[in-house]
């Protein structure tokens, strides 16, 4: 047993000898996802779209509850229309993959796969609005963008992602700011409730913020190995777009007006934050609700009468509670199967064996602590769900003990430079609004400022890079 | 009141007077679709992708139900992949869109927007299968593909559509054929009992069948018009696909096999049956299990006292029960409100003024057949579940009503001319099995063979086309 789990655990990097490394080889050997021929796009596999299936039907109920509706725009723009909002273009136009023959023709308008598509919502709504009545319009799509990466990462950066995108339009510039915010809270609830990951969230600057945009909000998250990533962002457009694209709509006063616009976004980036946050040397450790199998039945001694059945039982029972549950019901070795639950993360192990079903009880082995528990068959049902509810809570509290341990403030630009270098993590500091300092710190230490939170302390009067005026507290950090 | 309604629904036109009109006026008109700025494509609006939502769910339950996982493979494939089986590039490389620049720079190899995804599929295979213990693999995508039309009709032909493409390997010949016919009857049942649309199921001939493909099957159905549309298809590869990108597998018997393979798709063409097997001269008719709103109140004289509480004590309660239900509170007259609800085809309104309030009573409009009930409000939560199932149920018998009806053997070639081209729907006729007497009877009726049926009748002993030994019967018809 022992050597059959050495085997398949040694071949994973540890995560502190070499975090890149141990993080591809985690997204490989959990079968999360592997390369494909097409280069710089990768194939979600079946484990890990279900983890994508996971968030998105926990958050496609959310968008419904806020009066949200999904839509499909095509996946293609002709490039005229792309062209349409200058600041936009800038920031897209670089990565964006080109159609130019259909049909064995070459095409009289070169066509853009979707990047983002705010330009087909907005050529969409200025068709569609004309009045007050016509509004707000809540629209939100699930699909697939295209984004020309030179360097990619599995599910952090890569040619094709899986996101959803959310487009709206309002009669009032106020609606539109509660929209954005409202949006920001149900991903930082999404990160609290479903993945266990404490999110800190705030504005970007304007160096950072979305192409097109007045505002950016972010859901910032802090990997194990002390970098940040963006996993989410919502915007306020105010009416550039709607300017650029004539969308109006005749108010209640008569008056024709210009709505305002918010973009909102969320991505299978989101797979590699769960990864980076609770993954540990054995693989990958899943938080259970977002898990694909929460309880994986090991049979020991699957000859035995009696036993096999009993596993069976189990999973049909558990099943109709609602439990993903499955049984390891293959010829490989009990060791092997304990590996590969562990590999996978999968949040309970159920043993059950032939002493343990003379005793109506089995052993619950805890996939993020590795804590064992011996459990009456008659009490399963009341104490998974309460065991789940235990081990999502402290999964969120010790990724937040890891937010909290490694986020410090810094009064000085030496002291800035020394624990972004030497301890990373996030590192809190005053800052005057210049680009000009922004840009030094991202020259000097590679870090950039992932947002101005919402909550504000006061560190120091001054900007400790140029010495002006604080203006914000900023987190900084070294990021994906 | 009747002003209102009549001004709705003239917007559209009649069913008997042009179909091809009537059928985009009803896409359009109950905010299906609209037409983009992409040649070609269409955008789903929230009423039409809430529609394909409901087929997604339904569908998606029973694959996994059948022991399916969902994947994602790239939407780009690499021209040197896509060419490999020479069939299947045949058949798509005519209608394929293709990239050929990147991040602003012209690719060195041109890339191809999947118009279906095997070639992904088998190279992931080739890559990850080596053992009957991998063995089978059963995959599903819910993606959108694109194929360069050059006439295109909302949700029928289009240059981009959304769809399921089931992908799978089997150790055997024997078990891959009965994932096909599995498969097939998950469609069939899906018409049967989640659209209210009865399918012609049978195979398909070898002019017909799928590029690539050993042998396809269909589910077609028969539109209002007399035309047939191919619904879903399943398909038999062999060995194939498996030999042109050699996947293998060590088998129990230590020797090096073959995979057998299938594919099976349904896409959004589904949604334009539903229009045209069940709509009306006042638009859409959607049988109630894939309604996006089942029910909807509409509140006469909403202003006096109670009515409103009411209308959403009411949509609270029976939302509840699983209902989807909606209030119509908009400023608009009731007259409207009935028209736009008719429009939408939503199974059943119900409406609810003050002399109902004062009956504990409401009134149910059926819209499939205009009948009007009155129902204590006592009654509702257990009358609703019979009354969309009565209505599922006669909109099913209807459908297959004009099946039986438009369904006519032919005994003579001169008999399936005069037919086709005088009463349309599905001609059966004797057929020698011969390529030249299909090509005949498409060149002289523009019908085609939409399938070999799997219930044989014997109408005559030889092809009415050439006088040989018929071989098959075959339904014949005009098509989408």
């Amino acid at each position: 047993m022992a050597t059959d789990q050495n085997k398949l655990v040694k071949e994973i990097t540890s995560r502190d000898v070499d975090f890149a490394k141990w993080y591809t080889d985690v997204c490989k050997k959990a079968e999360l996802m592997d390369y494909s021929d097409t280069k710089g796009f990768i194939i979600y596999r079946p484990y890990g779209y279900a983890i994508w299936e996971g968030i998105q039907q926990y958050m496609d109920k959310e968008f419904k509850r806020t009066g949200h509706e999904n839509v499909y725009m095509p996946m293609l723009i002709p490039e005229s229309l792309f062209m349409k909002e200058a600041e936009h273009v800038e920031g897209f136009a670089p990565e964006t993959a080109i159609v130019t023959i259909g049909g064995k023709e070459e095409l009289t308008e070169r066509l853009i796969i979707r990047p983002t598509s705010e330009v087909l919502f907005c050529d969409h709504y200025s068709k569609t609005v004309s009045s007050y009545r016509d509004l707000p319009k809540k629209y939100n799509q699930w699909c697939s963008v295209v984004r020309w990466e030179k360097t990619t990462r599995p599910f952090l950066r890569g040619s094709e992602f899986l996101w959803q995108e959310g487009h709206t339009i309002h009669a009032t510039e106020a609606e539109a700011r509660k929209e954005v915010l409202d949006m920001l809270e149900i991903y930082k609830n999404t990160g609290r409730d479903l993945l266990a990951i404490p999110f800190v969230t705030g504005k970007k600057t304007d160096k950072e913020k979305f192409a097109g945009a007045e505002e950016t909000y972010t859901i910032e998250a802090l990997m194990h190995d002390g970098k940040a990533l963006q996993s989410g962002t919502t915007h306020y457009f105010g009416t550039g777009f709607a300017k650029a694209f004539n969308i109006t709509f005749q108010d209640k006063d008569g008056v024709l007006k210009n709505v305002h616009q918010t973009s909102w976004g969320l991505s299978t980036r989101l797979i590699g934050a769960i990864i980076m946050v609770h993954g540990d040397d054995s693989g990958l450790v899943l938080p259970p609700y977002v898990a694909p199998v929460q309880l994986m039945i090991v049979p020991i001694q699957a000859h035995k009468e009696g036993i096999l059945e009993k596993a069976y039982e189990l999973r049909d029972r558990l099943q109709k509670q609602g439990i993903r549950v499955k049984v390891d019901d293959s010829d490989k070795s009990p060791g092997w199967k304990f590996s590969e639950a562990e590999m996978k993360g999968i949040p309970i192990r159920l043993e059950i064996g032939p002493r343990d079903l003379e005793q109506n009880q089995c052993v619950l082995a805890l996939r993020y602590n590795g804590e064992k528990l011996r459990v009456s068959l008659s009490d399963l049902d009341s104490e998974l769900p309460k065991l789940f509810e235990r081990i999502h809570q402290a999964m969120y509290d010790a990724a937040m003990e890891n937010v909290l341990k490694n986020t410090r403030p810094a009064l000085s630009f030496d002291e800035f430079v020394d624990i972004i270098n030497n301890q990373g993590g996030y590192v809190k500091m005053m800052w005057c609004g210049d680009r000009a300092c922004e840009d030094l710190i991202k020259e000097k230490t590679s870090a950039t400022a992932r947002c101005i939170p919402f909550e504000q302390e006061h560190l120091t009067d001054v900007c400790p890079v140029c010495g002006k005026k604080a203006k914000h507290e900023v987190y900084f950090a070294k990021a994906y």
